[in-house]
Formats: C-alpha cells, sequence, structure tokens
C-alpha cells in the first residue's frame, strides 16, 4: 500500500517521532515534513523508537504542495469543525477508496498543526476530507495519535497483516469428540450421577457446552485422560 | 457503553496521561492503574490534557484482580508472540462481542507493560486475548497509542460519535441538474464548440462527471451564474 504520510507545520518534534513509529507498526515508511518547527530534534528520535530508519529517511519540503508530488489522492484528515469547506467523510468510509487508490500509486494522508489543525488552504489542497470520528465534547486527539488510528484503519481495511491466531493447536476431529462424549456418558453412569435409564439433558448439555467452546485434539487428550483416571480409581 | 480501561504495571506516566486522553477522546472515563511504577506524576499531568479529569479519577489498585472488579469480560491486549496461551483475536473480529457485552455492564480492555506486557498470569484473567494487527517485523505500538487505536475500534464498532458531514448544502434535485445540462449545451452551441449536428459525446461525459461529483444547489446557481455572464458576453 503506497501511503505517504504528510505532517504539516508540526510543532512538537516529539510527535514527529511517534509518528514514524505509529508508521512502522503499520508497515508504512514514507514520511514527508512540511516546514516543522524543529527537525532533526533528539525529542523526535526519542520517541521514534523502532520508526528511527523511516524518520531518517523522511523529507523535508517547504510547502505542502511540494509534498504532495506525485501523489494521486490526498486526504486531509480535520476534527469536526463547523467551517468545512467540503463534506467530510468517517476514516472508516473513506477506507475503501484510499486503499484502492493506494495500491498502484501514492496517496497522501495529510495533518495538520497540533493546535490550529489544516488551513482552509491546506485543506484547499486535499480532495478528500477524513474525519475520526470523536467525542463531540473533546474530539482532540494526540497528532501522532491519530496518525496512529489512520494507519491502522488503513492496514485493516486492506488486511495488511494477519491477526496472529496464537498458539492454536489442531482442532479435534468428529471422531475425537465422539470418543470423549461417549467416555463422558460411561464415566458418568459408572458413578452413579447418570441414570441410563432417566439421562436427562445432561449429554446434550455437555455437548452444546463444549461445541461452543471448540475443543482442540490436545484438550481431548487431557480430558479422557482425567476420565479414565477417574474409572480406575473408581474401580479400586 | 461500559469500557473500563486497565493498565497494568505502566512505567512511563507520560504513557498513562496520553492514555487518558486517548480515552476521553472516544467518550470514556472508566480508568484503572494496577501498580503504576510512578502516579501521581506531572508527566502523566501534561499528557493527558483534555484527559485531565479522568486521570485525576483513576483509581489505583495493587492486584489486576481488584482492577476487574465488576466486570463480566476482560480482553487482554497481546502483540503477536509464540506462546500465546489461548487464542487470540484481531481487534476488529473481537469488537462485537465486547460492544454488546458493554451495553449492560463493565467490559476491561487491559494492557501490560509498556516493555514486557501482560505476563502470563494477568493473561489467564483475561477471558478473551486481542491483538491489533501489525507489522510483524516491529509490532510495538506505544501503549496510550494502543490504547487509543482500541478505544476508536470500539467506538466506531458502537456507532458513538457521528461522522461530521461539514458544510454540505442541500443536493442539487434533478430539474436543478437538467436546467444546468441544458444551460451548459446552449453555452456550448453558441461558444461554436458543441456543433449541434455532430455533437459527439460532450453532453454524456458532462454528465458523467457531475453525477460522479454530487452537486449542490449553491454550486448550480454558481456555475449557471458564470454561464450567464459567458453568454451575456458573447452577446455584446
Amino acid at each position: 500500500m503506497r501511503l505517504r504520510i504528510v505532517l504539516s507545520r508540526p510543532s512538537h518534534p516529539g510527535n514527529i517521532g511517534a509518528a514514524a513509529r505509529a508508521m512502522r507498526t503499520m508497515g508504512l515508511d514514507d514520511l514527508a515534513l512540511v516546514a516543522p518547527r524543529h527537525f532533526p530534534d533528539p525529542d523526535a528520535t526519542a520517541m521514534a523508537a523502532g520508526g528511527a530508519d523511516l524518520l531518517a529517511a523522511a523529507r523535508v519540503h517547504s510547502t505542502l504542495e511540494a509534498a504532495l508530488a506525485g501523489c494521486v489522492l490526498a486526504a486531509g484528515f480535520t476534527a469536526r469543525r463547523r467551517d468545512l469547506s467540503h463534506p467530510a467523510q468517517s476514516l472508516r468510509e473513506a477506507a475503501p477508496e484510499i486503499v484502492a487508490a493506494a495500491q498502484s500509486s501514492p496517496v497522501a494522508l495529510v495533518f495538520g498543526n497540533e493546535t490550529s489543525g489544516l488551513s482552509n488552504e491546506e485543506l484547499a489542497r486535499c480532495q478528500r476530507l477524513v474525519t475520526i470520528p470523536a467525542d463531540p465534547a473533546y474530539s482532540s486527539l494526540n497528532l501522532a495519535a491519530a496518525v496512529q488510528v489512520a494507519c491502522y484503519e488503513l492496514a485493516t481495511s486492506a488486511a495488511s497483516f494477519d491477526a496472529p491466531r496464537g498458539g492454536v493447536g489442531s482442532m479435534a476431529t468428529h471422531d475425537d469428540l465422539e470418543g470423549l462424549y461417549m467416555h463422558f456418558e460411561t464415566v458418568a453412569i459408572a458413578s452413579g450421577y447418570l441414570d441410563p435409564e432417566k439421562p436427562g439433558r445432561f449429554m446434550q448439555r455437555l455437548r452444546r457446552l463444549l461445541a461452543r467452546t471448540g475443543v482442540e485434539r490436545e484438550e481431548v487428550k487431557i480430558l479422557r485422560g482425567l476420565l479414565a483416571a477417574l474409572e480406575e480409581r473408581a474401580r479400586r
């Protein structure tokens, strides 16, 4: 995905570094800065963490125009305000178009100054206005937090990264499960808990519980081990 | 939405403050801290911005167990790792269940220490493991950035806040648009640009362009004003 993050007139170098880190976590590396107040700066470097290389490669421009060179689409990020010049979309609504355009050519995500946001002149250079829906009582996301949210939403929309499945073992097969149910039933009857003449809904409830959970092969082994030990004990 | 953010053993007070700000932007205010290294702290206050009240109201606990009191569900946030004890879901996959549960009773979103994440003991207290999908080459989101993304995803999933529509005027009606097209055609013919005997696809392309854009009533007025001025001029 060819996304360029453009930070226009950022005041705090720590935010530039934190934005670089945010980009790196979402697999992006094209950072452009327009007239940053302080850059390079040790605060930026300190906050970049794993995004340090990307920060070092950032291009600094004197105008937004120059930072947008080569982009087929520019999306300006703006907080809720009454004087929007064009209609704004929510980030989630805007994501499919941005992701589709960014497959072949660079798309810019443009963020304004921490205090004043994007100026009307800057907004006029953007073909889309995008808002991160927020509490109207306090809608001011930190600059790097807004960059993180934008990169997250677009990476998720593009399905850039798999969610890790964690340590999921191989799932139990139908036969594994039937074996487990029968084993439960045998033990429950042997224990006197389950009356085979009047079984009630015990087996049905057990099936429902385990079906809902999703049982791994290894777990079937453990449960049957326990059941076998209980049977053994009851026999003595 | 009754969401509680639980930060377990945070090292950097600045991250606690930034997390409070992130929560505030997404309309949340229930913050619990487990054994924070430094709290209260001026760095936390400085980073909280509009979330200062929420930070002041944060409860400090000595154990995760205590911080989870009253919660019907706890979702532990974890970066990709191979030794996950239970299967993890992506944040987006997990959102509907969390939002549904949080309608009636508190749901905890649990975040671990900046460096070490959640311990196995802490993870064992969580009924769900949730991951923010990230670049496997560098998947370490800043703690407050992870809180911002989580709160954003859940607020968006719950449709907590409308996206601002900005200054969208009332849209042009069918009649407005037909009037505009005819006006264009008249002027184009009068100018000699369009030959009524061989019109080609000019009008078709014009219709396609304006249909794609979505035209407001006010814009129809402006365009027809321009066309009228051009006609007037051509007549002189």
